[in-house]
C-alpha cells in the first residue's frame, strides 16, 4: 500500500512549470537551433518590450505593498533592471543582446518590431500588478522558479547553435542565473507567508497561471509574426 | 520707466510658496512654541500616515515613468524613506521622533490617532500619483522647493521651545535638510524639461497647488482634532 500525500501549496506552485514557456513550440525550436537569424532577431526585439516594462511592473507592486521590509527587498529587482548608473542593468544588457544579434539600439528602443499580441500580453501583466492585490502580483512573478533551468539551457543552446551571436551579448541571461533564484526565493517566502487560506492560495495559483499565459501568448505572437 | 518681465514658469512654481503649509495657523503656533505636548504628539502621529505612504507614492511615479534615467534617480527617494536595511530610513526616523515626543511605536504604527481628514488628504495624494500623468505627479512633489527653509526653522523652534523633546528625535528633519534640495532639483529638471507648452505648465502648476492643498488640509484636520 502506498501512501499518497496531497500536494502542498508549494508543490502546486511548482507544478506550473508544465505551463512554462520553455515548452512553447517556438522556444523548443529556439533551443534546438532551428531558428533563423530573422527569427532570433524578432524574438529579441519583441522580448525587449517585456524587459522594458518589468521595472514598471515591479514599481507597481512596491506602490501597492504596505510592508517596508518587503519593499526593501523587492526594490532590488528595479535596481537590477534599470541599473544604478547609465550603461548598467538588465535593460542595457538587453540592448547589448540586440546588438549581438544584429539589431541597432534604435530599432529595439522604438519598438517598431513589437507585435500587437506581445504588447497586449505585456500590458496585461503590468495592469495586473497595478490593479490586483499585491500578494497576487508577487505570486505572478513565480515563473522565476523555473527560469534558471531555462536560462542555463538557453545559454548552452545559443553557444552551440548560433555561433554568429557574440557571446558577450548573453550577459543578460548569465545575470539571471543568480538573480532569478534569489528573487524567486523572496517571492515564495512572501506568498507562503501571506497565503494561508485555500482561497488566497487559489488566487496565487491563478496569478501564476495568468503569468504563464502572458509568456506563452508572447511566443504565440512572435511565432506568427516570424513564421517561416 | 521700469521694465517688468513676465514671470517665468519656474517663478510661477516658486510663487506657490505662499500656499505652503508653513503658513497654516497650526504650523505657525508650532514654530512659535505654542503647542501643547498633546498637540505635538497629535501632529507627529498624524503626520506618520503621510510618511508611511510616501514610498508608495514614489513607487507609483516610478511605475508610470517610462524613462529609466529618471527612474534611476527617483528610486533614491524610496531608498531614503524605507532605508536600505531594517532600522534605517525616514520611516524609522519618524518612529524615533514619535518616541522622542512620548508615543510608542505601536500607537504610531497602528494609526489609532490618525484623523479621517488626514487619511483622505494623504490617500488623495497617492491616488494622484497613481492615476495622473507621471510628470504632473513629479510636479506635485515640488513643495520640496520650500521644505528646507521650513525644516531649518522647525529644528530651531523645536530646540528652543520644546526642550522636553529629545533632540536625537529630530534626525528626520536634519536628513531632509539635504535630501529635499537634491530631490527638488531633480523634480524641477524633469518638470522644466517636459513642460514646454503653456498647457503642460498649467497642469504642473495645478499639481503643485493640489499638493499644497494636501498638506494644508492635513493641518486643518489635525488642528480640529487637537483643538485647545
Amino acid at each position: 500500500m502506498t501512501i499518497t500525500e496531497a500536494p502542498t501549496f508549494v508543490d502546486e506552485l511548482r507544478a506550473h512549470s508544465r505551463r512554462y514557456h520553455d515548452q512553447h513550440p517556438f522556444h523548443v525550436r529556439m533551443n534546438a537551433g532551428r531558428l533563423s537569424r530573422r527569427q532570433i532577431q524578432g524574438w529579441v526585439a519583441n522580448r525587449y518590450y517585456y524587459q522594458e516594462n518589468i521595472p514598471r511592473k515591479d514599481a507597481a507592486i512596491l506602490a501597492n505593498c504596505p510592508d517596508p521590509a518587503v519593499r526593501r527587498r523587492w526594490i532590488r529587482r528595479i535596481l537590477d533592471h534599470d541599473g544604478e548608473a547609465e550603461g548598467q542593468g538588465g535593460i542595457e544588457a538587453w540592448f547589448r543582446l540586440g546588438e549581438a544579434v544584429g539589431l541597432t539600439r534604435e530599432e529595439v528602443r522604438d519598438e517598431r518590431h513589437v507585435a500587437p499580441g506581445v504588447r497586449f500580453a505585456v500590458d496585461a501583466y503590468v495592469t495586473f500588478a497595478r490593479t490586483k492585490p499585491w500578494v497576487d502580483a508577487v505570486a505572478s512573478s513565480l515563473t522565476e522558479l523555473f527560469a534558471p533551468d531555462l536560462m542555463a539551457e538557453r545559454i548552452a543552446a545559443f553557444e552551440s547553435h548560433y555561433p554568429w551571436i557574440d557571446q558577450a551579448g548573453l550577459a543578460y541571461f548569465r545575470a539571471r542565473l543568480f538573480q532569478a533564484p534569489r528573487d524567486a526565493e523572496h517571492a515564495l517566502e512572501v506568498v507562503t507567508e501571506h497565503c494561508r487560506s485555500r482561497e488566497s492560495q487559489d488566487a496565487a495559483l491563478a496569478a501564476l497561471s495568468f503569468k504563464c499565459d502572458v509568456l506563452w501568448s508572447m511566443l504565440d505572437a512572435i511565432d506568427r509574426a516570424y513564421a517561416d
